[in-house]
């Protein structure tokens, strides 16, 4: 019985992710007011009878991919998380981790930046994104009660800690920035040095 | 007979004006896909004989757009530009400048943003938009040959002392964020602190 609903599970997941996908490469091409259900389920080989089954309608469609990006950049960025290092260190480590996913995830963050600017943002449930970086939030609260990182509003801190990656990352932007560790790693002396007391 | 050039020259600047207006609203909109030449000119009340006087084609129209936008933000973020003033304070004054430039034409920035994640990005001659910043580039530079700047590649300065008012700016992204004087000077501190030696 247990094995008969983990493999439903694991079939809905793998259909949840293929919406998911079209979603993405579908709004990335032609944009959000062009992406209707019926071309994002054509796109993602479901009938759109199954798509209604796991959301509610495009707005509802848009929004969860939206929160699953951030889910997935929150997972990959807090790989090996350990809150007993020095908060350097953690934050060394989280900036290499979504370094290299945003790096292979271009088109997610494509999608995610389109969407942040678009009015769907508004119907984004803050908790629920906050969640997911709660232990990044805490290291960085942990530093400014230390007297180890500026106090400042918590979006300054993410506009240099976490936001230059996106440009970084993007090579159109960033000709002249080699992906590679060294140049990751001078990066992070730049974000450091920015939020550092 | 120069006045009736001026005039003449006023009227075109101002159907040109008209037609990027309209291009950036409609992208910002309906994306680039489903963004026309036919349905631009409509937006900006010419007909699409005139736009072709202007543009080539779609490409060349997004493309001018894109350096447009670069070429104002520029002409604003060199108001009072005075190389004679310590390196800080040039950057403080760009920096200021920038930001509220980009505060106020949000819609600017969307379309840019939206722009240079596409293919089109690559139609653009990058002498023609890097002119426009060499200012700033010259600014830099000799702050790194005085040892004031870190001598880390053009990006990654670019990354902390221009990026991140991108996010700052944009309110949906920041809601934390008052994008007042004293918050735009404390996220400056930061920039600096980032790029410093």
């Amino acid at each position: 019985m247990i094995i008969y609903f983990t493999a439903m599970r694991h079939k809905d997941e793998l259909k949840q992710d293929a919406i998911i996908e079209a979603a993405i490469k579908l709004v990335n091409e032609i944009g959000f007011a062009a992406s209707s259900v019926a071309k994002i389920s054509k796109e993602a080989n479901v009938s759109p009878a199954t798509l209604y089954i796991y959301y509610k309608n495009k707005e509802d469609l848009l929004v969860s991919t939206y929160v699953n990006i951030k889910k997935k950049l929150s997972d990959a960025a807090l790989k090996d998380f350990d809150s007993s290092l020095p908060i350097r260190d953690i934050l060394e480590r989280l900036w290499h981790n979504m370094f290299n996913y945003i790096s292979l995830h271009r088109e997610y963050f494509k999608f995610a930046e389109q969407f942040s600017n678009s009015p769907y943002n508004e119907l984004v449930k803050k908790e629920e994104v906050e969640k997911y970086f709660e232990p990044m939030v805490r290291v960085l609260k942990k530093g400014i009660e230390q007297k180890i990182i500026k106090d400042v509003n918590h979006d300054i801190l993410a506009a240099f800690i976490f936001y230059p990656i996106m440009s970084l990352s993007n090579s159109r932007l960033c000709k002249g920035f080699d992906n590679n560790e060294i140049n990751i790693d001078t990066a992070f002396t730049l974000a450091w040095d920015a939020i550092k007391l």
